[in-house]
């Protein structure tokens, strides 16, 4: 059984599952943000997925990617693997603006989270899952 | 003809040629740093190059992180396309250590960048070549 680490569990809330991750939508509202975490445990480095496993992240990561940009019309697409705070293995896709807080530099530890007003947040997430419904095997959570 | 953007080209050195991507080593020595370089003129993101092309960059990333992480035994592997300041597609591939002057932050925009002694940066980047010759269509530059 997949377990999701604590941190990311907390910071963000399930939208739904591809065929091998799990789709997370960030609660911090000062940017669209999704996560995707494959539903292997122990893994902390892409690398270690089995190379069918690493396609379909790659597929998946791809999707995300274009369908955020898509949404949000963004000024570019922040796509990446850390994983200096947090072990499990995961993927941060996130819409940044020219206009954004952090511009051009990179989000990660930088400023407070601000939350979404509770209805926007389920709003979005509902947005979010129904863009997904049926590609690469999504399942929404929503 | 594929031209690399003059940022990326001014701040690394061209090591070698994947079947895809030309593999770059940044010249700030405060991190083990290489970038992969889709050779397509006019893509921005992952998400634009054909599908056989966003597996081949999945497999050279996988390939080019996992051999980074063993030979300097590192604690993270960084994977990330930003694109903020840059445009031109590139996958940052930056090997961490919990004693490395940013962590657990991401190292964009931190700092300044600190250049090899002359003769460490030809050897560094001979000893990477060296690495992946042969591996997914490589071909050493060095």
């Amino acid at each position: 059984m997949f377990e999701l680490d604590k941190r990311l569990s907390q910071d963000t809330a399930t939208v739904g599952h591809f065929k091998l991750s799990q789709l997370l939508l960030s609660k911090d509202s000062r940017y669209p943000w999704c996560i995707l975490v494959p539903q292997v445990n122990g893994i902390t480095e892409s690398y270690q997925l089995t190379q069918q496993q690493q396609i379909e992240l790659c597929q998946e990561s791809a999707l995300v990617a274009s369908q955020l940009m898509t949404m949000f019309n963004g000024d570019s697409m922040n796509v990446a693997a850390l994983g200096n705070v947090v072990s499990q293995l995961h993927v941060h896709h996130v819409v940044r603006f020219e206009h954004d807080a952090c511009w051009p530099g990179p989000i990660w530890g930088q400023g407070e989270s601000q939350p979404y007003e509770s209805c926007d947040f389920e709003s979005l997430a509902l947005k979010v899952a129904q863009r997904f419904e049926g590609k690469l095997g999504f399942k929404a959570a929503y």
